[in-house]
């Protein structure tokens, strides 16, 4: 016997988070839990409005996204579980995303072993997560970065897509001379504004861009990736399954993250159709809670490239777990995902 | 502590089996064997020819597969144990493949479940199994549809490749005239030859049919697929992962086999990439002993279709555990792969 039930929940972020975008204080999330006799699963949802989600639509469709859990019965058919949830809705990534990291939380507990033990990975093999430094005026930059490195972290991702991006590399790489720098515009280069920062940031010893041009560019993407000078991830170009082999001639790296793609097991999917096309893998997140970067931790050693700092970013958190150390991130040896309720 | 052996096993095949490319009377096999405390896990590989495998190679290889096990010392971290055995050797996918399902036993039964539920899978969404009728005069080919028929199983799967394919057709239909058919041509025909078979064979209410042309003809299988009023089913011309994407516009569906691509985490990463080409999946075997295709039942769950009765062409088994009913294959449920020395 299943039971399920969720709740809405505002996570303030430690000052701002802008990226070429916008800005935000708050991340809001929703936290489903399901219970199978004394056990409970957890997950979360961060919905993002760029993916067509909000709080409001999150809530809206996880009743009957739980319902299809309830009809399946059974924690270890996480399979059948995916795909009745699909059968649901379309769309709707992060509300299905949520259900999923709960599901595989309930499951990993039942066989008593953390959810990355389940799935056959061993935590060293998780490649260093980045750490992300937002768009703000150089200066605040040039701290924040400072602040990172001083902290151990080895890579930094620095946020791009202003009128002012070559600065911001400067700010950074004047603290950081020898620390690796990726970069990501998050859709706000033109494909030649592109190719010419690509050129420069080469020169800058920056290690790849991220999703320099606007999704909808397709074209644009295949232009950036054969006369850059870096490697080029595709982030929004790639939500799902079948979006792998449409950037598999654009990009070099795909940058997965749940709460595109809507769930664990299509995140997975899309691990292995990207090395079907040889493809490099990066294992990314939203500013999001604990409750839901705990599955994607567990996902890290099937990736080159970790992007999961996402819920350092915030000022509280409702949920424990994982610890970060010189860009290692480990969660505890607990059955699940590990997380736990913060006290 | 993890401790490794192996032995070769002839296991006589009941009769001959024949299909286009040749005959044989048995089966050569190695069973693996992986202990770790007081659990052992069991695999076995049915090296074939045709990938250049002998029973040979298959114990050439091994004492350095199962030295990579031993090496990585941890039963759970599957994914690094693969990582490990690919870097051993190349090619030589049974031998890999027997490793890869030791080990995947042992892992089961460390958590105390099934291969299938550790997977996530639920068996009762296993398609049934086909049948298999090798090549034989039109006479036995008949009987031995009649016999597949009077044992309940729904669909035939007919090898083809002679001169007398469509003979062999008819004396099925004769007995099975509401039946689904499957052909498989195993790489017999040019790529004329198969449109025209197609013509006929869908006037004939095949299916599907398989390899019909040689794998080193990728353009005479597209050709058949452009052309061929049938389905196109890959076999030989898909191998590994990395072939997924070159036969996503050459074929409608992938026949993976462990035997094949050298291992369950290869098979895995095939399924899901060829769900991002939208390609359907067909888990097939060898000829091959219940210690190797229990695993491939186990990954039943997530294929559209099933070609799992290469064991019960064996006279003798050397391991039980399957049960066949009606085309749906069982395994019990017991950790691992549930298989057992037979008494």
């Amino acid at each position: 016997m299943i039971s399920t039930d969720f709740e809405r929940r505002r996570l303030p972020i430690d000052g701002a988070f802008t990226i070429a975008r916008g800005s935000k204080t708050e991340s809001k999330t929703v936290v489903v839990r399901i219970e199978n006799g004394a056990r409970t699963g957890t997950g979360a949802a961060a919905p993002d409005s760029r993916y067509g989600e909000t709080i409001g639509t999150v809530t809206a469709v996880l009743p009957d996204l739980l319902a299809a859990v309830e009809s399946v019965d059974d924690p270890l058919s996480l399979d059948r579980i995916d795909r009745r949830l699909r059968g649901v809705v379309h769309g709707n990534p992060a509300a299905r995303a949520a259900v999923s990291i709960a599901c595989h939380d309930l499951a990993a507990r039942r066989l008593g072993v953390p959810l990355c033990r389940q799935l056959g990975l061993a935590p060293a093999d998780a490649p260093p997560t980045s750490y992300t430094v937002p768009i703000d005026d150089p200066e605040m930059v040039r701290e924040r970065a400072a602040a990172a490195i001083d902290d151990g972290y080895p890579i930094l991702k620095v946020k791009l897509g202003t009128d002012r991006d070559r600065e911001l590399v400067e700010a950074v790489r004047a603290v950081a001379p020898e620390t690796t720098i990726r970069v990501d515009a998050n859709e706000a280069w033109t494909p030649h504004e592109a190719v010419e920062m690509s050129a420069w940031l080469a020169d800058h010893g920056v290690e790849f861009v991220e999703q320099p041009v606007p999704a909808d560019d397709p074209e644009g993407l295949r232009y950036v990736h054969e006369h850059g000078a870096l490697p080029v991830a595709a982030d929004e170009s790639c939500r799902v399954l079948a979006d792998v082999p449409e950037v598999a001639d654009r990009a070099d790296i795909v940058n997965l993250k749940l709460m595109k793609c809507g769930g664990i097991r299509e995140a997975i999917r899309m691990v292995h159709a990207a090395r079907a096309h040889g493809l490099e893998v990066m294992i990314g997140c939203m500013v999001e809670s604990t409750a839901s970067i705990a599955a994607s931790i567990h996902l890290a050693p099937l990736a080159d490239y970790a992007d999961l700092d996402g819920s350092l970013l915030l000022a509280e958190n409702a949920y424990d777990g994982p610890t970060y150390e010189g860009g290692r991130v480990t969660m505890p040896d607990r059955p699940g995902t590990g997380v736990r309720p913060t006290e």
